[in-house]
């Protein structure tokens, strides 16, 4: 070993050092603001603008993780951060993502470390089954999963299949054609629209189909009607996503309805269910991939949204692995070796745009084994239950109203006020500290929405975040005409 | 907190059990083979086919670690891991991603955790200064550095906001056509020949440009000759990709050369030196970004491979933001906020194709400062030393040639016996597991490949390994008819 590195004996102690300082940390979240309340420029400010030219001590960073970091971080493992969606993650993952920076694996082919590629097989079959899904998606079917950074690459990676698919493989070769179409409902998440710009599609590829103003699910005689007006003028639609609930409201498509249409037409179907998809994992949410099994050609879910792994981990499926190969396989000589070419592994580098990739299966496996179904389904029914509370008290109040139905652990709500009102008490709430939400417009209406999941939130979370929001709104409506009826 | 989690006093005494056991890792690596020699399927046939119904004990998991998991791995810690590149980790680098675990925050908009954003852009603010990046780089100029989890993900960026450019933003909205070109010498990285592909251009807009068969490096006349032959057959040249080490020999393309020719073509140049860009923070190495400065649009070094850092890491910067926000931000309703309105702060997520981030600058902060930049200098160097000290052990034995100059830590070389005692000697010493190389072909001949660059390799193991090949030789030329001079 060359001079510079920590000894054994120093990683040791520091590494217990950070051990208990995350220990720690999470122990005062209930203490600090959720969302950080610095000005911009305000934590670069305090950093010098070289590296050292000598060797710190390792604790000088940790003593400057309090000093500057903390004030900049908006706790998103905070009992009551209910923005967006949940990132949650639990302990068992922190330490199953150390043991993986510890190996220092890379597993772009089965070769550079079989267990790496194999664990993640065996562990999202294990998920695949614990959701569900149909044994098509799994290992030792036709198909099979992969974990992939977000939900975002596993969208565009399902572009990229069904463009291969629809084209007989000719996109590969010679690109892509301004008649190809793709499809969502108006609530898709913007990480379509990311995807069909990076795809060479350009947005205007992109026909956004009308939702049901109260469900907000797709409109499927919409789909069907937009489909076949554009097959009638020579267009090509290539995919369709249908949404298991979308990130506004929740919003569940009717995978079995949009799967109808794709059969009919050969699109492509890709399921979103980013953020609710692990709901499945409990019998009684299995409507979460309902139409799945039957229809769908790629799936993704993720479990650093709501099941407890840390960020990053996405699990994306396909039904067909052999369109995955042939719009993504590359083998340079470098990378050719005896395993590879025996044809009886699988390379993960061919399964998402990047080539490296670490073991991010300990954590996802190290989650599924210490909470154990039960654990996990404890967890998600907490959330909901949790929501279903709030909800409540939104209900219970004639200030408020719900803007949507409840959907798993999403609440969506508003000040009968109005749109000024409900942004001023959910900025006034964030500002504050005590609780962190977001916004949301919902048919042209300003909304809040509280997203319940961590892991570290109980009902007192709940109560006290409801408590700060009524206050607020006796605040905010204080001399405001009374609400309209 | 809902039920099933890991109580702190748990988290603390497991924590500090996988701290020991990664250390203990690291200490008994130099007894295992560095190679797995698993047959296919080994590992996932030790594994049940469903996840545990009930919570199981963390350190059941620890236990598999060493039964089911360990022999699957082939170990990029290694001291005598030469294959590849390095995909180098350090004790310093796996306590800073164990903080942003610990952490939690994802950094998708400034407003989701500043700290995120702001020590990202210092720490890459630092990193271009300690390689001699133009001050443009900077956040504090028009352009700015990401953390991208890869350089194939960031080549990929640099095409799109290539195209962006290139088309004055049309693509964005139109998509491409097929007119559209890219260059890149036939020694290019396999990256690029992905984002062609995953950009909708196709391989048909890819040109390869020949190399001096003897350094390996492009012709930038032949570059030049295709870029005119192509404009005037009224295609339009869009990109330019040159590579500051490449990955089959190590070869740098003239940066400047190449600069010129984009210049006056309004190409995009992208500097490929995912491997060797990070050489140049030592003064001595500092030709490894020559050219950069004055010519690159944008350019990317791993940190994940060289420098000491657990993958992924991987450092892009651009010279011109714009571009980037211009092909890649979308600002759906949920996503807005007011600091994301102002206009005062940057938000990654229209940096790179995903969404969500997680905190990875404080692996390379932790890097930057426990190393310093004169421990830095020490790891390349001590890189540099080993894989010269093992070019001259080939260079002295007859048997053996250099099939290129060494180029930093990286040694090409083959039996003159031919491919296939080149390719035997090096799948038997995988195959015994004291080592482990790669192979290429360079100009259609077989050759191995030793990148040094571990942060655990030690003379000893270079000399060790340089023995058992030698040893090898003697057993597959014994009975072969001598080399030809």
């Amino acid at each position: 070993m060359s001079g510079a590195h920590m000894t054994p004996e120093e990683f040791r102690q520091q590494g217990h050092a950070v051990i208990d300082w995350i220990a720690d940390y999470w122990d005062r979240l209930d203490d600090l603001p959720v969302r950080s309340q610095v000005a911009p420029g305000e934590i670069a400010a305090l950093l010098p603008d070289r590296a050292p030219q000598d060797p710190e001590p390792f604790g000088a960073l940790l003593a400057d993780l309090d000093q500057v970091v903390l004030p900049g971080i908006t706790h998103w493992q905070h009992p009551r951060f209910f923005a967006y969606f949940p990132a949650n993650s639990s302990p068992a993952a922190v330490l199953g993502d150390l043991i993986s920076s510890g190996l220092g694996a890379q597993g772009m082919l089965w070769a550079t470390s079989p267990a790496l590629t194999e664990v993640e097989q065996v562990v999202l079959d294990w998920l695949a089954r614990a959701l569900g899904l149909p044994e098509e998606f799994c290992s030792s079917g036709p198909g099979g999963g992969v974990i992939q950074d977000t939900a975002s690459t596993a969208t565009f990676t399902a572009l990229i299949c069904a463009l291969h698919r629809a084209t007989g493989g000719r996109v590969r070769a010679e690109g892509v054609t301004s008649d190809l179409r793709v499809y969502a409902s108006s609530q898709a998440h913007s990480s379509l629209d990311k995807a069909v710009i990076m795809s060479g599609l350009g947005e205007q590829s992109l026909r956004f189909v009308p939702v049901d103003p109260r469900t907000q699910a797709m409109d499927v005689a919409a789909l069907r009607e937009a489909v076949e007006s554009d097959v009638a003028a020579g267009l090509r639609p290539v995919l369709v996503q249908a949404a298991a609930g979308t990130t506004s409201t929740g919003a569940f498509d009717d995978v079995a309805a949009i799967g109808a249409v794709a059969r009919e037409h050969g699109l492509w179907l890709h399921v979103d269910a980013a953020w609710a998809g692990v709901a499945a994992v409990c019998p009684e949410h299995r409507d979460a991939t309902a139409g799945v099994p039957e229809h769908a050609d790629s799936f993704v879910t993720n479990p650093h949204k709501w099941l407890l792994t840390t960020f990053d981990c996405s699990a994306f499926w396909v039904r067909d692995r052999t369109q995955l190969l042939g719009a993504l396989s590359l083998l340079p000589e470098y990378l050719r070796n005896p395993a590879t070419d025996s044809g009886a592994v699988v390379d993960l580098r061919d399964w998402h745009p990047q080539l490296g990739r670490r073991f991010r299966a300990v954590k996802l496996w190290a989650v599924l084994r210490t909470y154990g179904i039960t654990g996990l389904q404890q967890h998600i029914r907490s959330g909901v239950e949790l929501a279903r509370r709030f909800a409540d008290r939104v209900s219970a109040d004639e200030r408020f109203e719900l803007v949507t139905e409840p959907v798993l652990g999403l609440v969506v709500f508003r000040l009968r006020a109005g749109d000024e009102a409900t942004v001023a008490v959910m900025e006034s709430l964030n500002q504050g500290g005590v609780a962190y939400l977001s916004h949301t417009r919902v048919e042209g209406l300003a909304a809040m929405r509280l997203a319940v999941g961590g892991w570290r939130t109980t009902q007192q979370d709940v109560d006290r975040t409801w408590a700060a929001i009524a206050a607020l709104a006796d605040e905010v409506t204080a001399g405001s005409p009374p609400p309209t009826p």
